[in-house]
């Protein structure tokens, strides 16, 4: 029986949907590269009450270790840490040489913010630095002005609790420290060592995987000790397979037919993302992009990485007809003659992304994102694309796309960096 | 007493941060504004065991209503509407008429993927129609291929489930038909009409307002029946006030306050996002974006709105020195002179966007997103943005934001939106 783990995300702001979690999914990632069991990620808001529910409720699914996120800020619906202590059986205690380092990094505020209440810092600096009692409790040094704590029950068969505040920045930057504990070391003595493996395959609906799963099973000789979950994502289909290491053999064989009954859709083995493909294949390159429908996602998403300057030229949002003229040559003709949203189009706008930017790789999008703005003969979700190199070997492409405007924004971006990885590889489109 | 709701997110992918949850927050914003209390969102993999714990977490928390999200897809680790049903009660039983409806979505995907199998499909199908048993359990029809449900118990003592798919487009497009049920109805009859306020500042830490509510308290005459959240979001600080009916005043007055207090800084009071704001001020205005460091992103967010190519007409993302000459007409000695990343290329970026565009607004953005790229004049997170109109009015704005390359990234986008904001409303940068 391995270790299980729980994560416990608070914040009204985050169960009313007007701030977007992405604690949980991280802290989840963690964990179970740690090799811990995860069961359940709950989300409550600042309600005491709310939030002790969540941390039993953890604790009867047998949670050895808890993760909280957020609550630990200067104000007063910030409660996390005063409810972890009384769960683990605590009482609460001020810190004044931990109040010290927080002023010292609240300090400078006062600088960037003239007209700041000098009192209202010091009360928040106060309520942060007053933490769960007991030499035993390792405190986490502030990343940001809230200070972490790895909080042990004083009845020992309640799971240890990782305490950690909500900006992701500070969360992620503060969990290595928390994981180094002894307290974080002995709740999760017992974890396994799992493999995982991911596998990615683009172009095929997924209910084909789950055929080749069915086909797979007697051919491996059962599934039991593994894992397996499929899903669709922004149009690509993932397979991760989990094992014990007792099943390991398994899990290569199930990867294997995998791959023989889909070898030109199965891009990725090594859990790479096509992000990380294309930015492997642009390098020593000089990219441009040429973006109508997309409004600039397909250049925000290649300039996302670090480095990512010394391949990326820079790219064209071409809007309107005058500015596809003008700013990539693209012939009023042409648009007039097949619409700008075709084929035809689509390769002017690769071309004159290559000219205007003497770049040797360009991919160029048109299409109608909608909701407006659609025919019989192009309706919405219609997208064209011209992937090309400056040695004139380029792919064409046309599809409708499914779903609504950020839908296929999105899904025509994802399309865009497929069909450049097919590209610069020498493959054909699929 | 309010009628008081949950929400279960399943989904391995979910769970493990593969696939990152929107449903989540959708459904919580679709509940709480129906007036319903909610207190949790919890979410777990396919493990029906772990499905059944969070049903019964969140039955245990007194919800009247619980809201399921996945696990309704073709493949064996879907099995969220037979734990529901299970939990419930009741038996599962096959539609064939719900089957051949499916069906009929399911076949032209036989178009799209000549080398599809078949039987695979069938068999997803077959799977997809058997639902929970009883004539008194509204089938909810697919929009994509999966059926959803409002599952009511058979013993009454246990909360109704609205069982719905995980993709957040068929989810949302269900939506509508499940609260239109009898059983959806019966089930939260309970409510109450609160009433929200939301307000967003921009240009304050967050302890700045925690001291107002300070302030505030004994003016209003306590808070007790507000329920009042503050977050920081993206540099904004929302502040959240939801009153009983009874308590519709004590809110109107915190707002008040809150107003007196930060004029400048108090942006929105009407829900309206900064995105909201600027698209109106826009209207009947031609825009161009001209982009280093934020690599497209402001222009993607300016036209992830329907309409919104009324009025932008395009952007460049100027990676290079070489683009910010060639394309936009900026002086490389200029470049020399001052830096990439300066007011005064900033200011020429701008105007370069204008010309080339044939704009009347324009926004220019340059920095140093990092983590390379910075020195001790021009640190990482040092950006320099010039929003500027054709008649020569404009706002040069220079400063160091905090966090990592997503951060800064993100961060910039949202300061030009301000800055637009303040421009084209004819007020000074803060």
């Amino acid at each position: 029986m391995s270790a299980r783990a729980g994560v416990v995300v608070t914040g009204t702001e985050v169960l009313t949907g007007r701030v977007r979690d992405t604690n949980g999914p991280w802290l989840a990632d963690r964990l179970l590269e740690l090799g811990l069991e995860l069961a359940h990620i709950t989300i409550c808001g600042d309600r005491p009450e709310d939030m002790e529910a969540a941390l039993r409720f953890q604790a009867d699914q047998g949670c050895d270790l808890i993760v909280t996120s957020g609550g630990l800020g200067p104000t007063a619906d910030d409660l996390t840490m005063e409810v972890v202590a009384r769960f683990c059986g605590r009482g609460m205690v001020h810190d004044p040489e931990l109040e010290q380092r927080i002023q010292a990094i609240v300090r400078p505020l006062l600088a960037r913010f003239p007209r700041i209440d000098e009192e209202a810092l010091r009360k928040g600096s106060e309520k942060q630095a007053t933490v769960p009692e007991g030499s035993d409790v390792p405190v986490l040094e502030p990343v940001g002005t809230a200070p972490g704590a790895v909080v042990t029950p004083v009845d020992s068969d309640r799971p240890a609790i990782v305490v950690l505040p909500g900006p992701p920045r500070e969360l992620q930057a503060m969990w290595s420290a928390a994981v180094e504990t002894d307290a974080f070391e002995a709740a999760t003595a017992g974890r396994v060592d799992y493999e995982q493996r991911m596998l990615r395959l683009f172009g095929m609906p997924e209910s084909e995987i789950a055929e080749t799963l069915r086909v797979a099973e007697p051919r491996v000789g059962g599934f039991d000790g593994l894992e397996i979950t499929t899903c669709l994502r922004r149009g690509e289909v993932e397979v991760v397979i989990r094992a014990t290491p007792e099943e390991r053999a398994r899990a290569a064989a199930l990867e294997d037919i995998i791959a023989e009954r889909h070898p030109n859709l199965l891009f990725s083995r090594d859990g790479s993302l096509i992000d990380d493909q294309v930015a492997e294949l642009l390098a020593g390159r000089w990219i441009a992009l040429a973006e109508s429908c997309t409004g600039g996602l397909l250049a925000a998403r290649l300039t996302e990485r670090a480095g990512s300057s010394a391949y990326v030229a820079g790219g064209v949002v071409s809007y309107s007809n005058e500015s596809k003229n003008e700013l990539l040559g693209v012939d009023l003709g042409l648009i007039e003659a097949h619409g700008a949203v075709s084929l035809e189009v689509a390769e002017a706008m690769a071309d004159g992304a290559l000219a205007r930017f003497e770049a040797d790789t360009a991919v160029a999008i048109t299409g109608v994102a909608g909701p407006g703005g659609g025919s019989d003969a192009k309706p919405v979700g219609y997208v064209c694309w011209c992937v090309k190199k400056s040695d004139g070997a380029q792919l064409l492409r046309d599809t409708r796309l499914p779903g609504g405007r950020a839908d296929v924004r999105d899904r025509a971006t994802t399309v865009a960096m497929h069909l450049l990885r097919r590209l610069l590889r020498g493959e054909p489109a699929v």
